[in-house]
């Protein structure tokens, strides 16, 4: 007998997903679409995926998707214009087009859930800071490393003084996949992203860079002071940075490293943090994620896992299995997803958003964009020490 | 403009998934439906998620699933007559219901996805198997384990002979989560699961046991000649089995121990396989399981990444994201609905199969089943050697 | 200037050694000479290091050793009459020659520090814990592993309850170098391991095996009441087994597995305890014996480290240096010739040993033999239930 | 039967050592002891193990050292004349006495085997290279950590191009027990090492720094161009640094950084050095010594182990057990006094040094009091980039 089910507790309807870019070949834009389908809460029906019409069809062909649009422009308007149009946006193009996307999308209300960084120039992060105030939209900005739930773990105790005082911040992303000149040899990701006009003059600092920077302040909360930044092209005829070594002051007294590099031989997906304070440190492995470590003063360094004992409730909340049951990479994208989708699903209902549901954002955006400039402008000055220019 | 899509790349209809347990509360049926998520080629449509029509529509109504039962043997009845009735049943029901369940959608011709252990006696299994035969409808069983891409890379080197001749299979899968008497405190999952009504006469052996036996005759495609097994009930007052130890002999001369545990403290879910061959080992660790060991005879030992250098295709057509992008027990899961799918899909179409294909099916249920009966026969004759009862 | 030393402060005389065995190109006895030097208690005065005076006086010269013999019945009994005699000598020989060599000088007083196991066969091993009983000289065996500073913590923590009722033992001893018949090629330590008449009818489970015995019986406590083995001979043409799979039995409900092996490809120096009781587990492994995992139920893992916070006295008086500064095999090997040379210096001094000090001694040796014994008898019945024949 | 040895095959007479430093309660001259006795090539038999004379004669008292001297000047002064007297002096006092005790036995022939940093100060370094370049004698600086086998490996790779261009270099030495001011609780090797009179004027850089810098030349040989620093003092009222932030730029195009710490709670003696060429990468971390991981562009990462396969001869002359028995912190020290005696023994025979014994030596020594004060006037110029001032 097929039941009747009362209205209460009937779930709410998918939130109505458009998407910019993530077109056939592409990489990220495959993984927004499963990290907004993991909890079932976003239903993609329109995409503009591609910048020709014909290739944004076949994507969307591929994908199921109803509604193609081969102009992101078009699909904006249009889609604002539809009863039953899209009520949030990913974009997911290569970074020049981040700002002129999401100014479409945000001057029409509609939310947008954009990847990093957050423009190609520090101008154009502005602009867009502006056009983000200016809307009743949200932004979101996939951050994802701080959608893990031991990433949350470790901000928690962070925040919550279990470490003491912070002194010290290393953080490190080594990747290997550039060490060799593929953007020549006709790769597509490495092609833009080593072309500035495309990627910002920003190579691996604005790639990669910019996830490490953003890590180390969402687990501490430190607000940097000034930067010292030694960038490097180690590989011959690129156009940008394959490398970074940066020095951090953190206002309070905090000091850090951080290093960024796309050259490190036998390196995949090397995000790491150290965090250490005067009572503990905690470090966390992107590649283990489900790990966290904490290192007391004077006590035995002890391992967190996720869905386990001693870990609370900012890592439980978004857990979906227990320990020992591995989540990876795309769980913690989707905890991005899921927590954009409590912020949506409140303004839809005009409800106040639950307080705990937490994402990067504009801000963060902004502060990204501001770190690949500061770094810049620090290596063009041989390492002088330079605020963000926020 | 929206596009119109030529007919030939469009995406082929979702397959419309029904499921059979899994409810509010219920363990492993919401990781049925994010595996089946995943990918996007399921729809879930349909379930009879508990044993009252209440809490099965309660539970449809929180998953906006359309159609909610009370009582499997309608849904089967129902949905066979539907044109837009189900096409595969999830079966996420404690143990003694699989065979029931799973024999009312075979005998309509509705394909099975059905969890491990097949069922909870021996005769059960071979009835099953024997309808599963009759039946024109697949037959899928959820050993997820064999779906992790470096467990896939195990067993195509395994196979392919790079091990030289296997000598040795140490398997084991430990946990902790019965290291008390949960069950005599309400706990719902410990609850069926030492009750032999339910779960079968085996405990630990019959949970994940299973798994560890299923995994290592995946990898190293031997079979089993003959097992002694000491099983243990540690937790007073527990009526099944809460560990196991098992020597194994296989067939052609390869040896082995298996050991499973839900009683040793802190241990989480440590399902651990190592196979030495004359020529090279393996080790795998599916709280890691991006990484596959391969420990040659004369030569350093080297670590296989999911996505990196060296990997070959079995476990690239299961990966959907870079090296260093850590894939976990969700996507592992959700590899054997991709799998399934292409079975089905095919089927569909009245298309040859995909023969790259695999997922574990009723004759590794069956195998299972026996396995467990088997380790009980041996124990209760103080470890005597006895082999399958197939 | 060159002071004048008060007489009470003064060092004690080293303790006045001589070596059986150990001659050059021998393996174990060089381990034996740095072990004895590491601590400066022990002078090597005399030894017998070959079977031919030639090689042993060569040896001797070598080693810049005053006394050279050529036959260790000489070397007991001329050594004995000496007022400058040894005081102790350490065994070194291959296994047949243990039980011999050990009571000639056991019956003259002198002190023996043996390697394992303790005699190639159990009548000889019977005879010999008499004439160790019958001898005032100390007997120690040198199972070395006993003598890392974390085992020895595990020990602690175990006896004093910490992790409750011990339920489990699985411990394990996997090497490789015996994967290829190496005996057929000269190999002289692989000669007489698999040569009976030397070695004794064990192969890997007396050579390693015992090991892994000893290790779990002096970390838990516990006695064994049966076991159930099933040994292999991999390796064609190999005269004993080279892997060897057993089941566990120990009084007051424990249970265990013990897993030898020297066919294992890909396996250097495995081995590995691991203990499991109702409140909590540990997990040791030799290859990286500075650390010890505590796992309790309930609580995070936590990794102890030598010499570091939350490590005990027992562990700390074998402890050399800081936490973070790894100590090795010939440290833990060391740390049996240091806990020798306290008992042996009381006896000097007719004073009362160091109730501290611990090493395996005669018992430890009869019940290795016995359980490489019953192994064997166990193994021969198919893996019947079997006792140590003590 | 005492043999007749044949005189050619003798042993030679042991390296008659002294020591200044070392005394009752002192840490690193145990250390230097045990790591001459190892090998059994040096027989310590003088010393001025302390300030006073009575405490120098309670030291040597305690360790069985025939001579004492309450004076180290005294000690050059009566050895150098003594047909017996030492032929080599080991170094183990705090920083500031290593120059004026040096140049005290340099300048009498005396082998010197001094620990490091050379001096506290740069010109007192220059100095006493100037010393040891008038001296015959040799002079050895126990940069241990370049005694570590698998570092030698790493080195051999290394220079032989095994890792094609060198690119990067990140290097860190962490530890944290300077992370309270337990020098103001009477600590006393914390108390002469925050007081730049003893120390000199760096803290941890000089402590460890110089280590990690050292390490880094070691393995690559690559020489300093410049260096940024960033050098903090963490714990109030410390005189010194307690952490440092160094960005490194080497000739030929290679750049690193450079971290030490002496307050990130929770960690030991946390070395680590990694280096990543145009082919591959090396990582090696001193609290598991016995590994050095390879890290290939485009092929999966391995481990060497120490005495295992793939190991090179640079590594295989320093190792004395088997792969799979770890050595540790002091065989790696021993290494350093083989390599040394190798070479004293060859100027005592007047012979041809073995040319693959290596060691750190005064040029090492300037080397690391260059880096010292680079840093410190780097740091004082807000991170400017400066040049050695060798
Ligand atoms: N969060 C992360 O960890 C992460 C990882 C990878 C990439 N990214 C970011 O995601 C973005 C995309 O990177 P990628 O690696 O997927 O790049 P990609 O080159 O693989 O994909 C870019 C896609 O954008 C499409 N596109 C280009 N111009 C377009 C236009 N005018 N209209 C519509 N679509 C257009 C392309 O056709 C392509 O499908 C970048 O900003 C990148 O920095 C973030
Ligand atoms: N593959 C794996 O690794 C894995 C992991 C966990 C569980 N499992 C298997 O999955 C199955 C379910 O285990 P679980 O832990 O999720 O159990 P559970 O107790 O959490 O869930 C069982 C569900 O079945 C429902 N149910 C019971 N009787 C029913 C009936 N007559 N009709 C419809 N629904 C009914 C219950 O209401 C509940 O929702 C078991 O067979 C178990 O062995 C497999
Ligand atoms: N504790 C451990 O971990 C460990 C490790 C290795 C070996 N062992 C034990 O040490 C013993 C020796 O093993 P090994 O690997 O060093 O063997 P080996 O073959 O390398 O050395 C044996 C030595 O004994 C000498 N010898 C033989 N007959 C002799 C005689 N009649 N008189 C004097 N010397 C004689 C040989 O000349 C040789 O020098 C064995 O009992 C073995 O089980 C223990
Ligand atoms: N290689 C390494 O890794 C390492 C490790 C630790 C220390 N060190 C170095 O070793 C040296 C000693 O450090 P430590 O930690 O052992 O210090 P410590 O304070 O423990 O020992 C110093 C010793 O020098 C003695 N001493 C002081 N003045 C003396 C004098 N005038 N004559 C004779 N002896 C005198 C002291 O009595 C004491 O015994 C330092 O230079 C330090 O940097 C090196």
């Amino acid at each position: 007998m097929t039941q009747t089910v009362p209205a209460q507790a009937r779930r709410v309807p998918r939130i109505r997903l458009g998407m910019v870019g993530g077109g056939q070949g592409a990489f990220i834009g495959a993984v927004h679409r499963i990290a907004a389908r993991i909890d079932d809460q976003y239903e993609l029906v329109a995409g503009c995926f591609s910048s020709t019409p014909e290739k944004s069809a076949a994507s969307a062909a591929e994908l199921g998707v109803g509604r193609a649009y081969g102009d992101f422009a078009q699909m904006a308007m249009r889609e604002a214009r539809r009863k039953d149009g899209i009520e949030a946006v990913a974009i997911v193009t290569p970074n020049h087009l981040h700002a002129p996307v999401a100014r479409a999308f945000l001057k029409r209300g509609i939310h947008v859930i954009c990847d990093k960084p957050l423009t190609a120039t520090l101008p154009e992060a502005r602009k867009l800071a502006g056009a983000a105030a200016d809307s009743d939209a949200l932004f979101v900005l996939t951050h994802n490393y701080t959608g893990y739930p031991m990433v949350r773990q470790a901000r928690a105790m962070t925040l919550a003084g279990e470490l003491g005082e912070i002194r010290l911040v290393q953080v490190e992303y080594a990747q290997d996949w550039l060490a060799e000149p593929i953007e020549q040899a006709g790769n597509k990701q490495a092609g833009w992203r080593t072309d500035p006009a495309q990627s910002g003059a920003g190579g691996a600092i604005g790639d990669i860079g910019t996830h490490a920077f953003n890590l180390a302040g969402f687990v501490t909360g430190l607000e940097l002071e000034a930067l010292a930044a030694d960038l490097q092209s180690f590989v011959p005829g690129r156009a940008v940075d394959d490398n970074g070594h940066v020095l951090l002051r953190y206002r309070g007294g905090a000091r850090g490293m951080l290093w960024c590099s796309q050259v490190a031989s036998g390196c995949e997906n090397a995000l790491r943090l150290r965090v250490y304070g005067s009572r503990a440190g905690i470090e966390w492995a992107q590649e283990e994620p489900n790990a966290l470590w904490v290192t007391p003063l004077g006590r035995p360094r002890y391992r967190l896992s996720r869905g386990g004992a001693g870990t609370g409730l900012e890592a439980a909340r978004l857990t979906r299995i227990p320990a020992g049951h591995p989540e990876g990479y795309l769980e913690g994208f989707a905890n991005i997803y899921a927590e954009a989708a409590r912020a949506i699903l409140a303004r839809r209902d005009g409800a106040v958003p639950d307080p705990a549901a937490t994402f990067p954002g504009i801000r963060e955006g902004l502060e990204g964009v501001a770190f690949v400039d500061a770094c810049l402008r620090s290596s063009k000055r041989n390492g002088a020490w330079v605020a963000l220019a926020l």
